[in-house]
């Protein structure tokens, strides 16, 4: 093992520590903490537990936690008048509607009812848009790409002038960390690759990537020749290839891989982040800190 | 001489006729035409030059266009409320403010009070998110890199797999051409490098593309050895670089440069925009369909 280590699950602690600090101090002297409100419709497994871990991560911060469970079949209209509500609500700072939707609501529709400016999953057209012109226009990044950033800068990365090779074009991970990360200012200033399935010479990219972030939700895509001795490697992938019995609770629980290949690529690497414990928790992390800056926004201190 | 010219002049007089005719069957059908409004703050001279084409160039395709002039001394809340009247305006579908605006307006607020179903720009962060989501999603591109991706498909260029070179990483170019071609779907589906002044190797990187597209505004930047045989070499750059008596009007006027050394890169490129006569006339001619789109999409055309 060459590869130092890049732990989500550490960064996550530092982060989520920084952030009950500040709202503590702001709570002293305004008299506020961040407001949630997630909207969980119909009762899907997967939602309900990463719905859960939200709640949990915002209690445990001092946030104001609202979870507004809605029956399977509440109408679009029902579902935008309650958005609105939220919206109007002075004491909520971010609105979460969690996906998927039942079918006969019109998913694009509801997420952009969300006032962009509590829009903290960064999705909304205009927190888009603003990301993309940058500098003092951001309002809230994308979750997943701003635990990237922020795992690349805290991983203690150059980046002004790396060359940063992004695999994957999603409107989640790949076209938005692309964006952020070919930006000028600090954890940015990078020469910036997408590269996709349409990629003509894949390794040759890779391979000349000093940060190489992937997120191309195939499991070992990367091979292990692929990576630049040195690299900063970001692997978003998290597939589930199989299952096996948890030793600690004896419960079936998933097999999850990366998209790279980590035992080999971490002797070749400088730096890499595990699967499962990389990517994966900062997302929630980032979310919390979306909620608090909303606040910030809302109080004249951001 | 190897390259072909693909000349912004003969593709601005296509698209031109291909909007005249679609202008003149919506006239017949619909009894609507195109509606453009150009407000111009004040009387400085290049934006008086430009607003000038602008306004020839829509009488000529049929489009009803409104030049409203306001003096330099207007307040910020006059233009707010002159472009909520456009913005009202049912018979307006394009709405421009002719940059710069005077010191005393704050030229964003007024940006971002159009409407941006009107935004015939594109630089509305919803317009420029729209673009970044990409597919069914965009409105509006901006002009200039729609123009440019317009020159590649009509210069008969592969763009599926290739590698583009973007230099530059403005909000009017660079950032936005580059999000456009790696999107999936037809002119797009790139491999897509952005670089910038904080670029370590410009040379190696310019080296490797089939397609160049140069936005750096630095005169003769790109080197005839920088350049892959055979490729497309787009030249954003319009740089004045002197002055010339006019051979034709005996008037003095700028001599214009590209950011390509063009007279020798046309000896190793395969095709080549010129400067002048390449990149700049697609601008308003784009601005002139993204006008006529937006009657297209009041009318459910589009």
């Amino acid at each position: 093992m060459t590869a130092k280590l890049i732990k989500g699950t550490e960064i996550r602690e530092q982060i989520l520590e920084e952030i009950a600090e500040e709202v503590k101090q702001i709570k002293e002297k305004h008299n506020k903490v961040p407001g949630l409100v997630t909207i969980l419709v119909g009762e899907n497994p997967a939602s309900v537990s990463y719905v859960t871990l939200k709640i949990k991560t915002a209690d445990r911060l001092g946030y104001k936690e609202i979870q507004d469970n809605q029956p399977e079949d509440i109408s679009e209209a029902d579902l935008l008048a309650l958005i609105d509500k939220y919206n109007k609500d002075d004491e909520i700072h971010g609105i979460l509607v969690q996906l998927p939707l039942p079918k006969h609501i019109n998913e694009k529709k509801i997420l952009n009812a969300i006032d962009p400016d509590k829009d903290v999953d960064g999705f909304h057209p205009v927190n888009v848009g603003r990301l993309m012109i940058g500098g003092s226009e951001v309002k809230y990044a994308p979750c997943t790409p701003a635990g990237i950033q922020e795992m690349i800068v805290r991983g203690g990365v150059e980046t002004s002038g790396a060359e940063v090779v992004v695999v994957g074009r999603s409107n989640i991970v790949g076209k938005p960390i692309a964006m952020m990360m070919c930006q000028k200012g600090e954890g940015a200033n990078s020469t910036v690759t997408i590269v996709h399935t349409r990629t003509k010479d894949l390794a040759a990219h890779c391979k000349r990537a000093d940060i190489l972030i992937v997120a191309a939700g195939v499991p070992g895509l990367v091979k292990p020749e692929w990576i630049k001795p040195g690299a900063c490697v970001i692997d978003v992938g998290v597939n589930r290839v199989g299952e096996k019995v948890s030793e600690k609770t004896g419960k079936t629980i998933a097999i999850l891989r990366g998209d790279v290949d980590f035992d080999a690529a971490k002797e070749i690497a400088g730096s890499i982040t595990p699967v499962p414990g990389g990517v994966g928790p900062m997302t929630i992390t980032m979310l919390m800190k979306n909620t608090l800056n909303s606040l910030k926004y809302q109080l004249g201190l951001k």
